[in-house]
């Protein structure tokens, strides 16, 4: 089967995606930790620390001042491995300098809805 | 299901893992290349670049002397969604100044094998 044939599921993605975004600009904490998954084996690679589990993605959340940068995506990819699980990958421009940043991110579906998995955001050098 | 249930996808994956960093340790493009799906939706988000789809990747790794910086491991987190998909987390350290990297991968099982589809490589600010 090809990746492309998955539809529903990066139907499915696109929302997830949003709602991840919109609650990033919005620094809605309590969306952020319902879109990660409830586990030991959340990861999430930030800026500028590593986080192993959901418990230090939560509290991460809680200590950041002000929440994300503000940003600008520029390029978004969809991509679906089979009908609940798929990646999310965006380059985006951090408005208060123009740096570019990269996005990663593993869903999968459970049985509550989607949930990031895995995540990674770094900034390109200067 | 509980994630930790996918018992015979983490060893798979962990075989791939270990496959992946010998062949980027020793610059084996050859292998570098099969363990990348082979399509346009591969990405791989570079230290410094960003890549898409498997041709762009195999031009860079052709264009890179001497391959990835030496780096040493220091710890590996491998979760699967399923039997035919998993994520690996590297944390890992440059040998040549000491500074801290992430590697995430996210890995789907075809007719070929295990391949990365989605990569992101990053180092941590100084």
């Amino acid at each position: 089967m090809e990746l492309s044939e998955n539809t529903a599921a990066i139907a499915a993605l696109t929302v997830a995606s949003d709602q991840y975004e919109d609650a990033l600009a919005q620094n809605n904490i309590p969306v952020l930790d319902e879109l990660f998954f409830d586990g030991p084996e959340a990861v999430r690679f930030g800026a500028t620390e590593n986080l192993f589990g959901a418990q230090e993605i939560a509290e991460f959340r809680r200590a950041r001042t002000n929440g994300a940068p503000a940003r600008r995506n520029t390029r978004r990819e969809i991509v679906a491995l089979g009908p609940d699980v798929g990646c999310v990958n965006i380059v985006f421009e951090r408005l208060a300098d123009g740096r570019i940043g990269r996005q990663s991110q593993t869903w999968l579906r459970t049985a509550h809805g989607w949930r990031i998995v895995s995540a990674h955001v770094s900034l390109l050098p200067k």
